[in-house]
């Protein structure tokens, strides 16, 4: 790392994540429960960030290239710190102490536990807002990430990611966005809470509720995830998933823009719509014998799709009762997952959009050499390097899963389960079918996923950055 | 299709059909069989070829969208008169018979019979040859098609497939290029009979097995495939097998040119090679303790990789004793497959190698804006209609195998016989983990895995093209 100026930014990174661990040790303070296994990480994460931050600079300038490497080595070290207060409190081993923490902050929701139903609230609280964090993270990382892009050719990555009416445009300043998304963030979180009260929940499990879908993460407090909640709840949780798979831009425009025609217009939006309506029909005419009751049945079909579709991975339900197609049409949608700019994981409907639209170009131009042919998404043209990053991206996107897949499959379990577990965690959902808790894989095979929990988030280029300016 | 000239080539292949359907004819006579079931075939095959040959042309031009037009209604032309014997003698049903005529023709060699040793000498002497057909198939539409290309922009789809030293440059003619082709073929397939038949297997069991393997097939004609052959005839099946994966023309550069130097250097071939020992290596150290001693698990390791590899599908053993890591590598080996220019099917090593080429060079494209890299291949350029067209390939190959399991997942079989089946039969291969034979599906679902074999085989393009021009 030739530039210095990394440095000071991780430590402002460590620094806040410091602070934000006040949080749960008030909880614990309030259940009067044992306060040190969050307040020596609190204490390492602001230790460290001091040291980071008094680092002296000289450039002021910031590449790219140092936007992949803040974000990764960011990401790596506060889950190694988000780790210990399960490791300190002897719930975990490390690696399991690991998995859960990059699980949460990833907003993947996959566990290791068994039984989390045993687990203190101040534990309980942090895996919920580990979600809340990485969440936001998210949004930050695109925040803070894409303004350097505006000069780079490099990263139309990045861009693939964003190709929606930009909020940096809308809006002068990174303060001044991020405070607008935070605020848009915070609130529908506060809504859900509100709501899930009004539908007879106590305040700690409808906030560490809200927590949980406001991340598309999926840690839920009881073991039945959200089986037992009231009907109105489930419908609240099932509404709040979909509402953030909704790209974060769309809300802004509408909010804050007052511009709800350019809002409705999303490409994007209409398909993540159609998609999600067609996926709730489909498992709907697939399962609905099996229950009792069609209301029974569109409720388990809508909840189920919204949580498999936005990764966030709660279920009200055995979903391994799904035959195979319906099996088939969610891991697609898993891995695809919903819009960009929101909290989801997986590969975006905006990215998969791009693809499709150049397959029918590269169509036309067999077909038709002579015509010409513009990929367009949004009203705006895709420019040529957005494509191939887009192709790219796919193309390593497969080819990580492959991988992850034959290191995880040495742990000897069939491969529909090694199928579930690498989707679930890559794509950052956390719910599969044949696989209830993740402490069944072997210490090796968590530690891979969880890797693979992180490419999935980072969207593989930052770690890759990473690694290559680690080997110079 | 306004250009009759392809009604006029489709008609040659139509009379070429009529005449190799004398050979079963034969096979049928000297068993003394029932010879009608092919007469009648031959009959209709020869009258179309002839109607569709007499039609008068003005326009001498072809153009590379009709080389895709009569691709793709040949083989479809050709697979329902290839289907009728099996249909005539009552073997089967008419989707059934499709399916075993369009696994033939395709090279693919999963077959919806149950018990095949109780089928008659013809019969059994149709489907082997069909494979040979097939392979031939193959090898005439690339030299046919790809000299089309030449000056046409659009054929950069198919020049993926052929980045190596190419045939058409080396000699003067499509006529001469085939001859040898087809002479390299042939010989092969004589010199891998007679080896059998040293080995102590009968005229006709060899001859049926060498056809089989040539076109790397895999139809078989004991129940038990390959498994009761002596060890050094497995050993021959398992070389030759390998052997028919290797591009042609490296055979022809060998062999026609005398330039072995050349011809060693190929990087397709060293990727091949590498491939393949280290995925031999990888199973005999998963399974090696499954067998009575080492040489046994030597040979199932070596002959099954040769099988998947090279998409023919011949087995020697139960391949559901393969542990998980084994089946990933094996499933990821099949959709892959062997060389581009062979009768294997699948991807082709050429251009997955394009493809993790592109990769590398995106990648250094973000994170060093701005240095310049140039994809090559067998050191050559490769061009960037090729690149976006490969990666094109990429993205309709997976969106097809999603769409053809959706629609087979409604059989209700598991999701591992679905992906398995879907596999097996889009990548042309034959064997599949889980699936014996194909006759546990619907009528529904044989048909459309009939499809998904020529989509596999024919490399989806030309296929869209017939429908994107009877849509005119």
């Amino acid at each position: 790392m030739k530039n210095k100026l990394v440095y000071k930014y991780i430590g402002k990174v460590l620094i806040a994540f410091a602070a934000l661990m006040i949080l749960p040790m008030i909880v614990c303070i309030i259940n009067k429960e044992n306060v040190i296994p969050f307040f020596i990480p609190s204490l390492i994460s602001l230790s460290l960030g001091f040291i980071f931050n008094s680092f002296k600079i000289k450039n002021k300038m910031l590449y790219a290239k140092d936007g992949f490497i803040i974000v990764a080595l960011s990401w790596i070290i506060i889950s190694f710190i988000g780790a210990l207060p399960l490791f300190i409190n002897k719930d975990a081993s490390f690696i399991d102490s690991l998995f859960e923490a990059v699980s949460g902050l990833t907003t993947t929701g996959a566990t290791i536990f068994k039984d989390v139903e045993c687990l203190g609230k101040g534990i309980l609280f942090w895996r919920s807002f580990m979600h809340f964090i990485g969440g936001m993270g998210v949004l930050a990382f695109v925040m803070a990430v894409i303004p350097l892009a505006n000069n780079d050719k490099s990263m139309h990555v990045l861009k693939a990611e964003m190709p929606g009416p930009s909020v940096s445009k809308l809006v002068p300043g990174i303060k001044k966005t991020l405070f607008y998304l935070y605020g848009i963030y915070i609130v529908l979180a506060i809504i859900e809470c509100i709501l899930l009260m009004i539908g007879g929940m106590s305040f700690f499990d409808s906030m560490l509720t809200a927590l949980s879908t406001a991340g598309t993460g999926g840690f839920a407090t009881l073991n039945s995830s959200v089986a037992t909640y009231s009907l109105f709840n489930k419908y609240v949780v099932a509404i709040f998933m979909f509402l953030f798979g909704v790209n974060f831009n769309i809300y802004f425009l509408m909010i804050v823009m007052k511009d709800i025609k350019t809002a409705l217009k999303s490409e994007e939006l209409k398909v993540y719509i159609l998609l999600y309506i067609s996926a709730v029909l489909f498992i709907l005419l697939n399962t609905y014998n099996m229950f009792s009751n069609m209301s029974e049945a569109f409720v388990n079909s809508a909840f189920h799709i919204s949580s498999f579709m936005t990764s966030t991975g709660y279920s009200i339900g055995d979903v391994n009762i799904y035959p195979a197609a319906c099996r088939i049409i969610i891991l697609f949608l898993m891995l695809v997952s919903a819009c960009s700019g929101s909290t989801c994981g997986g590969f975006k409907i905006s990215r998969l959009m791009i693809v499709f639209k150049t397959i029918k170009r590269d169509l036309l131009k067999v077909f038709h050499p002579n015509s010409v042919h513009i990929i367009a998404l949004e009203g705006k043209k895709v420019e040529e390097e957005t494509v191939n990053a887009t192709t790219t991206f796919l193309s390593l996107y497969i080819f990580f899963i492959i991988l992850i897949m034959i290191l995880v499959s040495f742990d000897g379990f069939s491969f529909e389960v090694v199928l579930n577990s690498v989707f679930t965690t890559f794509g950052n959902v956390g719910l599969a079918f044949e696989v209830g808790s993740f402490s069944i894989f072997s210490d090796f095979s968590t530690f891979v996923m969880s890797v693979g929990m992180l490419l999935g988030r980072l969207e593989i280029f930052p770690l890759i950055g990473l690694i290559s300016s680690l080997r110079k």
